[in-house]
């Protein structure tokens, strides 16, 4: 099959309750509050040169840097999540602060093209000494993001042409020529937002420049040594220890563990992942399958969190994953997304589906707040009741990488090729993908992700032959597939996890899919020793958890499930607006019988119970209370 | 009932196989090897003085001191330890080497009497400068301990001369009058050693600056805020961040949590139990209750380990339990037996004598390798096979600290008051306790602890009456006490864990004592998450560990215990010259069932096999292997 291309957020409309309210919620609230809270920390005034930067927010930590050069990333991320945002509904005031915004870059950008406000405010005559802590290509791929964003949306291309002249200057400024810097950024992230530009301007450079990027990365000897030594500074001294920190260990093709700061790893990987889908780099695809086959098999939560360590913000060792501790940063999740569809595209398989619905309605969803002015930044599995949303944080990553996602839910549901459509997620939406013959328009009618019944309609301009082709998502079992009202399950090419149906389709077909959602009981694979003796719960693809708010007079560091008993699963139209929970049997063991004891060889008496469970990425949105997601099993 | 005294190691004479063995192991190996790796590393040259102590042998860590800091302590400790051994077998090579450091000591002292070789080659203007980190008192106070220890044993008290002259000095130099230093040490130590060296003098000088060091810690203002500032520092900026490591943040009776450093805590609670005993200090002994309660019901391993964090050596929060990472410093578990020794003479309490004796056969003893020339700093309940014991440490406090307390293990069998004898431990040993009336030979014989039957003959100079109290440790379920071949134990009268007998004792009498030692299954209290699913085996006083060394073919990452299966406890006779083993029914999950899944719902298959369990202490003496004392039970 040839490979897929994505359809973006502009050609789908989400529909029904789910995605619509979180749209909204991102537009209404987030958008703007977060606008609210760049201005309130100078964020935005940093723009305006060539005044000096603002004094330092928040104070240099250990490592001796500020966050404070990550400020254009936030302002292009907001940008870019806005931009996607608007999508959904049109809205004047963001709008008119975007163009401002924009008009500050504009005026803050050098003739030859560089713009970064950090250094052109604070200390100019050293941009591009210090790849490897500073941030400066990962602020350029956060504006390209949001400019190439913003143009998708409006039409409008001032931000884009800043960038691109932007870009022009990387162009003349790195590579492997003589008067050029040998180097590329310690934060990934410019490598798959030149991508995205190149999606957009089909020029080769802007291709070029990424690959050299992705393909300079680990060369030996090592730029970031390099680079130190020209600053004066002992290249052994390096705050992280080890240039795995940022994947630069040794050249990409060569990595197949996953290693050092989750979210710099899992931006390079869509990078490398796109590279391979636009150039056919075999060794690039197949660096990706073992670094996938890595992360989801030895080190991923069964939220699809990533990275359980504060320490390196990233992976430890093999089926480490601590619960209450685990790091599982709201950008990593959103970052396994941006990875999983590329490999999607690549190879349509479902195995790259279900880690992205995963990630989406778990780890990644979890990270904001039902009012939308809320965020976790890490996204631990357990808490004593310690942990708590914010609303602001002196690295304001997540806030925006979140919102950006959410607000773009609309890229993940389908891809296509000249005569395929592939359908990954499901959730009321009408989509208008355009195959060679003809237009198609799809509407999808489901309560997803609470129901797995949904109805597809077909809409081909003309009566057309295509391959539609339906996820049966991995925790699907006994799906049932009908057109037109008979069934046709049992017709469909199961392909990599696919229901592949090649037929004449004509306006107005309907296929009717039902997914099966029981609750099912997860087990950890037995070397995750955080793990052993528990179980979490999940029905689809929703991950839950027990939370202190649901279930008053338990105490949940007591708590056991009743293996084998029966689960119930009721939607409760009260709360959220609409949200499954769980009922499960349990036991809790009586303090009493512990009283004074750390110890002991007598089984312990417990009473029955029941425990109530909801969606993981709801919970602390009641205040700060007890939570588990994997509870202990008897 | 009067409280009681100790018995100490001079008046007890092990016997049978196991403590004799230890005791010539640390006697014939571990003291030359300590003393020859001092040499080696400088420690013993860093005395002859005045010239410069040597250069640093490890670079200053981060926090910018460096561990030579503490070598006067580790010089005092071994003369400790060498001391006790030698009241097993004399030896005139070891008394000539503590004879020829002493001699270095004496040229070394000031004529005031300070003495601390760090300061003297180094910077002696600064003395008494740093109490926070600087160790000096600490320093003093092993070396007093040594002194106090080579006089016991030996009857010289050269080396005990010059310390009563260094404490002289420090009474001079400490208290609350004007020209004082009303401060206390950083590392608490000086109080218990004071507390030994009044055992011995009788003179309240020592009792009272004891005292003073006691109840000065944690009064405001707080004296190390006062003296940073004098050193020109800011006090905010204490590396450990806050006084909690040091057990300062506020007054001792104050404190009811077991907070910071673990062996700083374990040493100051041991003060303070030995003052409230010797001054009936009420308020002194409520905090060591409940400091007690706190640590052994919310904080402390099965094996006795104290301290789960390598961060600040020292606590976390109640029931944080890692095994892996477990930091459980040998020091701790060796300290936490000084404070239970003391609890246990104030109240003759068994649950102190159980904790006593859990520590000795577990997180201390594993400390000293079966060569008695390799250690463990930290003693983890769990490795993947990367621990291993070494030969010497950058701070060696370990090795000496293990040493000594197995070389004056004479020093837990016993305590006396005028007409009560109480027996703690068990095993062969022969023991001289004087009683008001009379002399009381004992003598014990029992393969303890891998049989729970002892035989105990009382032999009394004439016949006497006055109370035998035996200890009826809390894992002997269906203890049974014989006098002379007739039951007993029905007409014993248990006094808080102990079986009081009181008769006229004569020459001969025999009682035999039957404890059952079937082996039990442990389970952790449910707030402990990193036991939650888990048991451990314990027999006796012995925890016991699956170690890979025992279980070839068996992936020990993949196992499970199976519940309610009875398991066989066989002495192996060759083994580490006669050892326990265990052998438990248990399943392994096939890890085929688990390729490429990291989670599943369906039950995995699982063969079953047997898995053998060696006593923990002797894990890793057949080189690094995966180990675990807590094991997944299905």
């Amino acid at each position: 099959m040839a490979k897929l291309s994505p359809v973006d957020f502009t050609a789908v409309t989400l529909e029904g309750r789910f995605w619509p309210e979180r749209l909204e919620t991102v537009l209404a609230k987030t958008i703007p509050s977060q606008f609210e809270q760049m201005v309130k920390h100078n964020i935005i005034e940093s723009l305006d040169l060539p005044k000096p930067v603002p004094p330092l927010t928040f104070p240099r930590n250990h490592h001796n840097f500020t966050t404070q050069v990550f400020w254009d990333s936030d302002v292009g991320k907001w940008i870019e999540a806005a931009s996607y945002a608007l999508s959904h509904r049109r809205d004047k005031d963001i709008e008119d602060k975007i163009d401002m915004v924009v008009e500050k870059l504009a005026l803050a950008q050098l003739d030859d093209g560089y713009l970064n406000c950090w250094y052109l405010g604070r200390e100019p005559e050293k941009r591009w000494t210090n790849l490897r802590d500073n941030h400066e290509l990962y602020c350029a791929g956060h504006m390209l993001e949001g400019a190439v964003a913003y143009f998708q949306t409006t039409g409008r291309r001032k931000l884009l042409d800043i960038m691109l002249r932007y870009v022009d200057h990387m162009i003349v400024r790195f590579g492997r020529g003589e008067n050029q810097i040998r180097g590329y950024c310690g934060h990934q992230e410019i490598e798959l937002a030149l991508l995205k530009l190149y999606a957009v301007t089909h020029e080769k450079k802007h291709l070029d420049l990424a690959r050299y990027f992705i393909d300079e990365r680990g060369a030996l000897p090592h730029y970031f040594d390099k680079e130190a030594i020209a600053r004066g500074d002992d290249p052994k001294k390096f705050w992280a220890k080890t240039y795995e920190y940022n994947q630069s260990h040794k050249p990409v093709r060569e990595q197949d563990e996953v290693v050092g700061h989750a979210v710099r790893a899992m931006y390079m990987y869509a990078a490398m992942a796109d590279i391979a889908a636009e150039t056919g780099d075999a060794a690039l695809k197949s660096a990706c399958e073992k670094l996938w086959h890595d992360v989801t098999e030895k080190r991923m939560y069964v939220t699809a969190g990533l990275g359980p360590s504060a320490t390196n913000e990233g992976f430890t060792s093999p089926y480490d994953l601590p619960n209450e501790t685990a790091y599982a940063e709201t950008c990593a999740s959103v970052a396994l997304i941006f990875w999983a569809k590329r490999m999607l595209d690549l190879d349509c398989d479902s195995a790259y589906a279900d880690i992205l619905e995963l990630s989406l309605f778990n780890g990644t969803l979890s990270g904001l707040s039902r009012d939308g002015v809320h965020y976790f930044y890490a996204n631990p599995l357990e808490s004593d009741g310690n942990h708590q949303r914010w609303t602001w944080h002196p690295c304001p990553c997540c806030t925006m990488n979140v919102s950006r996602l959410v607000a773009s839910v609309g890229n993940y549901f389908y891809s296509r090729n000249s005569d395929t459509i592939a359908v990954h997620l499901y959730g009321s939406n009408t989509a208008s993908i355009k195959l060679d013959g003809t237009n198609v328009t799809l509407k999808q009618t489901a309560d997803y992700p609470w129901s797995g019944k949904i109805s597809l309609e077909v809409n081909p301009e003309i009566k057309t032959e295509f391959t539609l082709k339906l996820r049966v998502p991995g925790w699907a079992k006994g799906a049932k597939v009908k057109i037109n009202g008979k069934n046709f399950g049992h017709r469909a090419v199961m392909e990599r996890g696919y229901a592949a149906i090649r037929r004449a389709w004509k306006m107005g077909d309907i296929v009717a899919i039902d997914f099966p959602m029981p609750v099912e009981r997860i087990y950890a694979h037995p070397r995750v020793r955080q793990d052993v003796g528990r179980v979490a719960l999940k029905r689809g693809p929703l991950v839950f958890c027990v939370e202190g708010a649901d279930n008053p007079g338990v105490d949940l560091s007591m708590v056991s499930l009743v293996a084998d008993k029966p689960v119930k699963a009721l939607l409760d139209e009260g709360l959220f607006g609409g949200t499954m929970r769980l009922w499960a049997p349990a036991l809790m063991s009586d303090q009493s019988e512990w009283a004074g004891k750390l110890y002991q060889s007598d089984p312990k008496a417990a009473k029955k119970t029941t425990l109530t469970a909801l969606p993981y990425y709801l919970w602390c949105n009641r205040g700060s209370n007890r939570m588990l997601v994997w509870v202990p099993e008897t």
